[in-house]
């Protein structure tokens, strides 16, 4: 019975990138958090130190700075791809790279061509996996941050022994979106579908009557996979961000779902997948 | 030579309020985080342990929520005063209320009249001081993170034996505004006056050359007092949150300004007040 | 080609439990924060809202306070089958829990019996899988952030044009330790077991000369599998905390390794599992 | 009627210092947090944007490396003194400094002299400030979480008609400790002093029987002025982390104070002074 190296990996993680874009008369400015993750035949400098296969983790901040140079940076995507396909490329002890960005938008401030205000809502995601052969592009959102004040029910629901909840007719529902999406291929116009997905989200959010946040939850991902013909897979992570109407009756007052407590733990939380019936697997990018 | 009492206060921070005004066609949402702190005659309770003086914290947290039933909540600030001076006429051990409240906005999902997205710019902060005879009204807002690509210079300043930062002639500015402004009188268009000055806070920082921050924050909250006569006081707090150039001479590659490290620590920190030679004193608002 | 609903999961997260044992002169304390994760035929309730297969994760967070009381705490591993095992049983439409718990430590303060301080290092951790015929325990820790002063090195690496690291011979080596190791079975001595493998991990942490993180990592998971015979998997997660020497050269100062800046972002991260080659497979607990 | 200019500070805020003795066969090491903020006729800067009187903020972090380098490291509050008496002393524009320290604590791994696990428990603080002609020191922690699981009462408050929490004879007591002390003079055995006072906090919590917070708050700082003749002023910060014991009476059992729900907000919280009366005034160092 031996003792054997199992999954490894290692790389640079939070590489605080901005990119700032001089040209025409207004600036542009992309604001990026880099992680990159490489894989290969690692097993000497785990077993013995050698560290001739290791690109060092200062050497890819190193490159994550010197190709947003070289190259620009159009989305976090495509940059993801642009590095994915170089370090791959760059050695052979390399086999695989992961490559997850961090998004922050910023909106202009008239004034100027060179001023900005941090948008401060959503952070957009992008997860990007290269070995040779196979490439998975996976966009995505976090912190998007949502509320209906109606048109939430929860009924009919187990009873046990443990059972306090009584049953909502008219509740508010409450939740913070993460969501990530696959591509199917490794090209494509990352902005448009990424506004379109967000609108999907949103829109199906506000419009859906609901029974529970699981049902909220795969109608958002379902919806979203109807309307965007280039993604096969979505996952998405919905805690219940509870609101408490609060008990007013020792005061003499009614509380017609006017004032709530909102509360911070413990909370609900729903994970759930939607994905076509012909979906390739893809559980590499993943991780 | 004794040991004595000297300040003290007790409260409740961090109520969680959301208030869900159903009236009208389209619901109306305020999600505010309530502090208040009380002060008055509190010698027994420290020396004796005799409660006979103590509104306790949970009854705070209850009035809260009863007052945001009965009165509604406009604004911050009208929310803080109405409590403020709830509390101080409410009993006689009670002679000083400070009350805080952030304001967190959201923006519509315009499918229904019931569907909020979290807007997740900067928090909106009040802060009311109330004793008999005396009120204060503090307005203001923290996370508002604004950044210019251009504009912006540093050169001049002391060179000693422990210099090392070359001189700037271009340089990205970039700062998260921590702003709080007294107005003169406790009443007040509270959500108009906010607005203006946001508006010249951010219009200040883009239009304004930097040769430094201390510049740059004297000229946002001068301009601000220009423009707004119901104020007489504004603190900034504003950290420098450098973004520095990288280095790529080593790649064979020049760097025009377009490729920055964005740095968390350490970071210059400027803190600066601007304030009408008329003001009061109001100190105690400001602790 | 059809939409489906993939794999999914609700729960309740972040019960924060205390339960006190008043038994004997001493009092004994246990601070937990559990998490819930059940699975099952859950696509009613995510296709049509039908939500007679749900146990709501308020009745999961009762459960959490209830057995507690019932059973009392004995460590978190026991007491996370305990949750585990019960949601299985008691509802056909449960197929699966994951059970997650963070453990707090407290120290006594001797004055008393009853008066704890809370010790502030690493949190004890545990994830339990059951389903019926099938359950793993796997026991970790996080947050145990060590530092060697010397004895660490790292050299012979790749070079290529984006290299612009020297290589060091003797370096502060210092990192954050998340590591998680899996049982062979459900029963254990579970508080034995883990003060043994925290040791071994700070000793061989501190006894290992490193030629890389990826080389300290693997000897620590190795002697904690050789040493162990109850464990068959050790996953470990190392972020390099970096520690880089200030130069002072500017100043007319050398620097023996003695003055350095302990940096945030970006920051190196070592992933790796250590195995034994007849582990049972377990990928459902990792999740 | 003129807008002025009014109180003004710039400087760095958290510079990372770890400071490595390689004397000796066991090494030690200072790991700490350092803020710097300066003050003095700062007026052209603000106004004009003429940075003759800047000290940069680039430049007050070299000096914190190249004093620790070149005088070591003693105490968070010596190491204070010497950069506050710096800074002074440096440059005429250069007034007042006010230097704050945080220290993170580590324990030594015993297997080598240069191995360490950080404690995690309390964090250190000090604070100096400095001008021609008068220094003050104040010593101090945060985040010392200590607990009562009994000895703890809360009665004979306030009824008023929100007023719904019920007398409690025997509660749970926790808290997280924000303590500063202020010292009488510019010298001290700070190592030995901290040690005492955060002996007598411990101490003085564990073993009041409580009636309030406030009764305990005051207990712990009046016991400090006591046992340190070299303290003049103490100021404590308590929120009271709340422990809720659960109503199990849904599910058919009592609860005699054993399972309780640890909350997070919202929270009481108690500011408190203890001073004796004949300290002299020293406003500027707790801003």
């Amino acid at each position: 019975m031996g003792i054997v190296l199992g999954p490894n990996r290692y790389g640079k993680a939070e590489t605080r990138l901005v990119r700032v874009d001089r040209d025409g008369d207004a600036h542009q400015i992309k604001d990026l958090n880099v992680g990159v993750s490489l894989a290969g035949d690692m097993t000497d400098v785990h077993l013995t130190g050698d560290n001739a296969a290791v690109l060092p983790t200062d050497t890819q901040k190193n490159t994550v700075f010197a190709l947003a140079r070289k190259h620009g940076v159009d989305t976090a995507e495509g940059f993801g791809l642009l590095l994915a396909r170089h370090f791959v490329a760059s050695q052979p002890t390399i086999r695989r790279a992961c490559v997850t960005v961090e998004e922050y938008a910023w909106d202009r401030v008239p004034v100027t061509g060179h001023s900005f205000v941090r948008r401060g809502q959503e952070v957009r995601t992008a997860r990007v996996f290269h070995e040779e052969g196979r490439t998975h592009v996976v966009s995505g959102l976090r912190d998007l941050t949502v509320l209906n004040t109606t048109g939430s029910e929860f009924r009919g629901y187990i009873q046990d022994e443990f059972t306090t909840l009584p049953e909502a007719g008219d509740r508010v529902l409450a939740t913070e979106v993460r969501a990530e999406w696959r591509h199917r291929d490794a090209d494509g116009y990352w902005d448009a579908s990424y506004a379109e997905v967000r609108r999907v989200l949103l829109e199906t959010f506000a419009g859906t009557y609901s029974r529970s946040l699981q049902q909220t939850l795969y109608a958002m991902g379902r919806r979203v996979l109807e309307e965007r013909p280039e993604l096969c897979e979505i996952r998405l992570v919905m805690p219940n961000k509870h609101h408490f109407a609060v008990d007013l009756e020792p005061f003499g007052m009614d509380n017609p779902n006017e004032v709530f407590l909102a509360a911070d733990r413990p909370y609900g939380l729903i994970e759930g997948t939607v994905l076509r019936d012909d979906a390739p697997a893809a559980e590499e990018v993943w991780r």
